[in-house]
């Protein structure tokens, strides 16, 4: 059977072809590999391709399958991993020229987990250096390109990722977010990109950006394949020194079972405010037609969004520098410009300040779930603004202009602070033709739910499973 | 029937009486207030004295009970509360000047759950200013001196809620322990003192010394005192925000078990470090009792404990900040000389340091708790000394000198640093006559083990229950 990459290029669909052996993991990791080498010069979204590991992989996978074995879902599935995710053998780089030639001598517990559920790793993908920045132009590796319009970002840090499912280079990746690192490329290129609830995936083995703000989570072609990979990669992880045993609770899916007696928030304040036009259309489009597929639709206040900003970036650099500290004594010049600058703002943060800003954190976060008692989630953009060009410092919405960077972080950022899933959900179309993402919070530990309205939401879009255009064009 | 302060005078003695009515909470409640009366001006436990209140709740526990509507072991039973627990009507001065006419408008969630329990409030206890010292001299309410010897310290910060127990003033008294600030005056004073595990027990209306570091639980006479009340006491509080829900498990207690199959641990290293030739001597007894008991004993080491005492400071010195700077801009002057000056070292605690302080911690906790899998509980001394003088700054252990606060807070800051619940049981007199702590750590969330090891060592020893000089003497 040929594979072909169209809107069904989904690990939905491939995975019953492939436990009926009609599609053989070695014949799609080949494809993929024949993918990587036609796109990887164009869109940059690897760092690290592992050909062989892959085609090995996939050889066992064919033979455990052949034998009666099927192990599930994502077996002999092509996925991708953010470059600062621990494989055991395989260079890490975290996207830094610190970290080149760095080979992990310990799979990250998520990479164990994906092994088990017999996955393929195809490769490690591009980001921003050390995750540190929304942009994915990299000055070490090169920026990751749009797959929708080469001249654009691919947004971080987990462009790579992002671009990589996109354009078929990989059925779903992981990727990582602080600040918005896996739905602001989800958006910008075009794919689902999900943050879980905090705690609830373990990080054991991940490099940090800011242990209290690090989510790891999927990006994938569709909803279904984020459940499907979030299913294997939830729950317990006694490695793991930040979910505490909380919140790592494992996860199954249900997401048929319509709206219908759902209630989403739209926000009053900050979240659509300052967004570009085309935006705002395709996202008010989109909760509108959630409110006609059966759910109650209400406006609801949650104040004080705004101080979001500075909490997350005192937060991230406080926490930031207790991992690079070391190297900006030893190595400052061997970071990118950006990177370096705002590590090097860092010594003024005190504690005080710090704990000060997780004081407002938590109180903000405890506002935030207070709203998200009256709704089953809440509504808006993922970004406000399409991909920027490579190389703006700014972007413009309506008549105002912004840094770029805190533009692009504007709308991911509160979640990561109250710790709630979220997602983002490609919601159409901007009139320059760049996706734009629907995102969608939900309640903690409640990624059912969540997932259950974006996948309605899916099913009902004309948007669902739009490819990018093809190599060359 | 009669009341007499004699070794029988617990909660698990009395309220079997007051249950079948042979003895009135009104009558128990006019004894205390009456020893209170006798003993505050020697002793100078409390900073305010309910009375009025008490008789009220007296009154009333005796008309459910006369009514046969008994609530349980604590009903009717005359308590204090460390004066930094908010009671609804009552003042709450934390020892402090600044606080001094701050009347809370909501009981802390320990404060309800004494309240359902039918218990009866008899005062307010001294303690150390903000809880921030382990002398609990105390510079605006006066110390408060030993039951054993008015010249000599209670230890502290709890130290009112100490001497109160061990004089009679109270049947149970809660306490706070950042650094051991429950355990130090029990050791001191001669009673039980017990830190349950870190989130066990809801911090929601304490005012806090320092967050990631507070616990609350009680003092008493005798071990299942102890128990009874944290029975009443633990559990999950959704308006604590430090428990996060994850450790803040009901209690029951399982004493009579005894001490078959249990292991107890000896550290190699630190613990049996300097440590005076008095204390030392009855801790060693009281291990070889356990030993006689049942119990296995054997030698374990852990390492790395030297460094808790820094770690321990700057977390402690960092958090205490969060809640006071604003005052130390406005008031420092209201702070007592020593309390001050350890505030206001603070501004140059950075964010970095403060989180590779909490990273160290959690480093050693792992330690530790490795350390606990191989046996059920550590024993050690509680408090290197036997009490102080008032005054003293400097304490010797053999031939070495050590400054007094450092001294006191050395052998319990350990545990609040890695969360384990630690009582400290009486063990004997040194040659002064003043009473010796065997410390006792258990594993997290194991207080049930760790009080039936507690319990067994009691039941053994010919210390359990004795008495200071009376009044006068």
């Amino acid at each position: 059977m040929g594979i072909d990459f169209n809107p069904d290029f989904t690990i939905a669909r491939l995975s019953p072809l492939i436990k009926a052996r009609k599609v053989s993991p070695l014949e799609l990791t080949r494809w993929i590999l024949g993918r990587i080498e036609l796109l990887q010069p164009e869109l940059n979204a690897f760092i690290t391709v592992t050909s062989r590991r892959a085609l090995r992989q996939a050889r066992k996978a064919q033979e455990e399958i052949a034998s009666g074995a099927y192990r599930g879902p994502l077996h002999g599935i092509p996925v991708g991993l953010k470059d600062l995710i621990h494989v055991r053998g395989v260079p890490t780089t975290a996207g830094s020229k610190i970290l080149r030639g760095f080979v992990p001598r310990e799979n990250a517990t998520v990479v164990d987990r994906l092994e088990r559920a017999g996955a393929v790793l195809v490769g490690k993908t591009n980001l921003h250096e050390f995750a540190y920045g929304p942009t994915n132009v990299n000055p070490h590796y090169g920026p990751v390109r749009n797959p929708w319009d080469r001249s654009r970002m691919s947004g971080g840090s987990s462009g790579g990722s992002a671009a990589a499912v996109v354009s078929g280079m990989a059925l779903a990746a992981l990727g990582t977010d602080t600040g918005g690192s896996i739905r602001i490329p989800a958006a910008l290129c075009g794919c689902v990109g999900l943050k879980p609830t905090y705690g609830r995936v373990s990080l054991q083995g991940i490099i940090p950006l800011a242990s209290s703000l690090d989510h790891v989570g999927p990006l994938c072609r569709c909803v279904e394949d984020a459940a499907l990979v979030l299913e294997q990669i939830a729950g317990a992880d006694s490695r793991d020194p930040f979910s505490h045993g909380m919140r790592g609770e494992p996860f199954s899916h249900d997401l048929h079972k319509g709206l219908r007696r759902l209630r989403i928030g739209i926000p009053r304040q900050y979240f659509f405010d300052r967004v570009d036009r085309d935006v705002k259309r395709r996202v008010l489009d989109a909760i509108a037609l959630l409110e006609r597929g059966g759910a109650e639709v209400r406006e609801i206040d949650l104040h004080r969004t705004r101080m979001t900003a500075a909490l997350a970036g005192d937060i991230t650099r406080a926490e930031a520098l207790l991992y690079h500290w070391r190297w900006l004594q030893t190595r400052a010049r061997d970071y990118g410009a950006d990177v370096r600058s705002r590590l090097e703002g860092h010594g003024t943060v005190s504690a005080l300040r710090y704990l000060q800003a997780q004081a407002e954190r938590l109180s903000y976060a405890q506002d935030f779930e207070a709203a998200l008692r009256s709704v089953h989630a809440l509504a808006m953009p993922t970004v406000p603004v399409a991909a920027p060009r490579i190389g703006d410092t700014e972007v413009r919405t309506g008549r105002s202009r912004e840094d770029a960077r805190l533009a692009l972080l504007r709308m991911t950022r509160p979640a990561d602070l109250t710790g709630q899933p979220a997602v983002s959900v490609p919601c159409g179309f901007s009139s320059d033709g760049l996706p734009c993402g629907l995102q969608l919070i939900g309640r903690t530990n409640d990624e059912k739910t969540l997932l259950r309205i974006a996948y309605a939401f899916e099913e009902r879009t004309p948007w669902q499973g739009q490819i990018p255009p093809q190599p060359g064009a």
